[in-house]
């Protein structure tokens, strides 16, 4: 059985209170008189989910005994920077649904799904330039450019089917393990000198959220809209080659190749996730990636195995399995 | 006769060392591993235009008795922000042809365009992160929002023909004039303490750049693409009514009103400026907006006639008159 969202609100327990004051910081920073961008602001409030970014900066605090007064101002920005990706990447994918609430870019329009992802960077930028180190803003400005960096490398390589692995975990760690890294990375070394330690709650973030866009991968290929609650086949659609179909791709026939190179591109083909299931081994791919995340998993939690125990440290460690069993 | 930019490039000569250490700084900034990366920031660099903004900042600093070693590093961050909201700009206006170079979303897609934008401001931010006073970040993370916010509330407000000329000056104000406000203020104030005459330089900067979007706006109804370099006829393509038309229509009869309506909503039309300019009085309405883009000028040139005689403010009395003669 599939943990439920409802398990993950007992993990993040430790630091409830951390996490409403970050909510709270949230909706302070994103008020606007204008009403049109507060009419986005709410919208775009309800897509706010597993808030994993910002109890990840909390969690990571609390492990190595490095909790400060700027801890929840730490997870807000990073959870705007979060949500100023997804609206962005709203108008990269064309997907027609998040988190079962209408996209910004299919509810307005492109125009605006931009220029709201803008302004709560900004809104981001402006509450970290506030903070009284600026560990902060270099950390996530750093985050940002490789987040960036990543996404253009992802759409320059799409439909190619002969990337190797080392390419695909590079763009997948830049443009998803990376806001976790710096999450984690924060709430341990913020405001700054304890550079060991961040360097550990570094490492286990990246390994995280690798894993995490691992099982996310695997997840736009075996599941139904209606279990995740946002749109599905899209990597396909979008000429995304991933783990698991470079895996089975590198092992296939050239009758088989050829047949999956068909699926993602033969035009007006409706449903090319099942057309890659009927030509080749999916599953044998997706296997091999869950693995792979497994083995990330493994190693996250060794890297706060050795910090003291505390419920926050159990936190992490139950994250760390939580993000391979998910269905969401 | 229009001044040409050569002359252009005579009034900002007193700054240009600086420019040339903004354009070195821009170019340090901006290099990337990434091949997909840098071929679109080769292909960027060509937009660099007028650098206007970034002329503001050591201008204003040289006129004010204000100048450090950082202006050139916030002139790179102004330069790098106007450059992302450049690009955005292309993928909200869906315009063609900017500065006779091949805009980013027409030669890549509207995905890159986002995120190559979403980088330049992450490096901007960067860059002014590391700057000695906090106080670029702060005036750029805000201007940045003001921006945007602008920029919505513009798209909220397409073909309302009843605007007041009052909410279309804060709309142009919020998107334009913002940003060479702020590089006036930084130019003047930075790293602080200097409110006073931050505060006259922003109002310079402000009249400016509100008078060079009501220019803009004139330009783009009565200019050719060959004149200016770029799209035309763009803003009644989108529905943005801008002062020139709003003030035919509030003066206009019913049947005139329709008329107006239709140039911009009838489906298929071609031509969109050229039926405007059939139905109404189109060009009383540009000589209106021409006379308000004038008094402000007027209004920026007695801002800085009140600091001592340098070749600095005689510059940046030049440029506001520039700004009212341009044709492009």
């Amino acid at each position: 059985m599939s943990p439920k969202p409802s398990e993950l609100a007992t993990l993040i327990a430790p630091v409830a209170d951390g996490l409403k004051r970050m909510r709270e910081t949230i909706a302070h920073e994103l008020r606007e008189e204008s009403p049109a961008v507060r009419e986005m602001v709410e919208h775009v409030g309800r897509f706010q989910g597993k808030q994993l970014r910002a109890a990840l900066v909390l969690l990571s605090g609390e492990a190595t005994s490095n909790t400060t007064d700027e801890h929840a101002s730490i997870a807000a920005v990073v959870e705007m920077i979060h949500l100023a990706t997804l609206v962005h990447d709203d108008v990269l994918d064309g997907a027609e649904v998040r988190r079962r609430v209408a996209c910004v870019n299919h509810r307005w329009d492109n125009q605006t799904a931009v220029l709201l992802g803008d302004f709560l960077y900004a809104r981001a930028f402006a509450v970290s330039t506030d903070l009284s180190s600026r560990l902060c803003s270099r950390v996530l400005a750093e985050a940002t450019r490789r987040i960036c960096v990543g996404e253009i490398e992802q759409a320059a390589g799409r439909y190619d089917f002969d990337a190797k692995q080392e390419r695909y975990e590079w763009v997948a760690g830049a443009k998803t393990a990376t806001l976790y890294a710096a999450a984690c990375e924060l709430g341990a070394r913020y405001p700054g000198g304890r550079d060991e330690m961040g360097s550990r709650m570094r490492q286990f973030g990246w390994d995280l959220g690798l894993a995490f866009q691992i099982i996310d991968d695997c997840l736009d290929l075996t599941a139904t809209q209606a279990e995740i609650g946002k749109s599905v086949g899209t990597d396909v659609e979008d000429g995304k080659v991933t783990l698991p179909v470079l895996w089975v791709y590198a092992r296939a026939s050239e009758a088989e190749k050829a047949a999956i190179r068909d699926a993602y591109t033969r035009p007006g083909l409706v449903d090319r996730v099942g057309e890659l299931r009927r030509v080749c081994k999916l599953d044998a791919g997706v296997e091999y990636a869950r693995r792979r995340a497994e083995s990330l998993i493994t190693s996250a939690i060794a890297s706060v195995r050795e910090l003291p125990e505390s419920p926050a440290r159990t936190s992490l460690e139950n994250i760390a399995g939580f993000v391979l069993e998910r269905s969401w």
